[in-house]
């Protein structure tokens, strides 16, 4: 992947740790900056859209039968039958987008972190963490008034994806959201700063620089 | 090195590229952070101090016997013999220095790098690039009244050295000053939040979070 100017990224995170929050911020800050342009990766499935959704934003919204020809070619990185519906993420469209030079930001589990690291070996994987376990209980307490077997198995749940953070090549702890916004920052500019993708931005100047001994 | 906390980090460039101003700037400000300590390592020498220069500050002056008995103990990651005196970095202060969790900027050249390199790969190694050929030259000429020979062989000497800009794990282009600034603190940021760092900083809490299932 050494020939895609754009640079790939995992945001995995149990729920309550403030991924969601974490890439809306970043997307807005960057949103007009055309020398930084990044994009969430939009996903396909076979589900119907719910009130509020649009094709093409916040998925790709497609038949059984185009889901399972795109199998059948191979486009996805990664896809999974839920409730009795198909999800996948399309390696083809991130290609593409990672060759025009814009990042692309992969918000999925572990599981398919596991799956596009496997294709991808130079994709970034990040892993978000609460900062105590009181503002994680908290944070999936506040969202319903639900019973606390309920809270308790998605404490369970939470547990089970942190337990696979050693996965992922960088950890932000999500404390002061400020700061793990920087943490964020920092870690894709610092992407981009790689010699790799620096010597495709940067072909003519390092012509210029060093054919004039 | 992975039971290091502090990360260390080498800064190369061809004189006229602004790795001085930059390190300074990076240091002030961070200088009242005690949460993000970094350090710029201090050479040893055997040459004479300057008017100005303090001891430990600029250089821990040395007699050459004292520098030939560091020598014989390993002390030194790298030395040289440059018009009859001794220079040195010494690899114990360093890591004592990483050990006490605090980033250690070492600022050598590209053969300096490569014996830091193979003695810790861990380390991340960070290129500047000018501009533009004019505004080297420029800043080559700003810096006295000298002979277009002196010049030329700055040129020279300036084209060689960045001639190994690949053998660095990442590459800042000083054109907008506050900018190569902020890419500098950004690589800096990302490296501290490595897993196996963060795995170091954060143990208590990961045995919190992962322990409550």
């Amino acid at each position: 992947m050494a020939s895609l100017l754009g640079n790939l990224f995992i945001l995995a995170a149990p729920s309550g740790a403030g991924k969601s929050s974490l890439i809306k911020a970043l997307m807005e800050k960057y949103a007009s900056n055309s020398d930084n342009a990044m994009e969430v990766s939009v996903s396909h499935t076979t589900r119907k859209p719910r009130p509020g959704e649009v094709d093409g934003q916040h998925y790709h919204f497609v038949s059984r039968e185009q889901f399972e020809a795109l199998i059948e070619q191979g486009v996805f990185f990664e896809w999974a039958e839920v409730f009795g519906n198909y999800y996948g993420t399309s390696r083809v469209t991130i290609e593409q987008t990672l060759h025009r030079g814009i990042d692309v930001f992969l918000d999925i589990d572990w599981q398919g972190a596991r799956q596009v690291q496997k294709l991808m070996p130079d994709t970034c994987g990040i892993f978000i963490l609460p900062p105590s376990i009181e503002v994680l209980e908290q944070r999936l307490t506040n969202r319903g008034q639900d019973s606390d077997e309920v809270i308790a198995g998605r404490m369970k749940e939470a547990v089970a994806e942190m337990s696979h953070f050693s996965e992922f090549s960088h950890v932000i702890v999500n404390d002061d959201f400020a700061t793990a916004l920087n943490d964020l920052e920092a870690i894709v500019i610092s992407q981009r700063l790689r010699t790799m993708k620096q010597q495709m931005r940067y072909q003519p100047l390092l012509d210029e620089l060093l054919g004039s001994a």
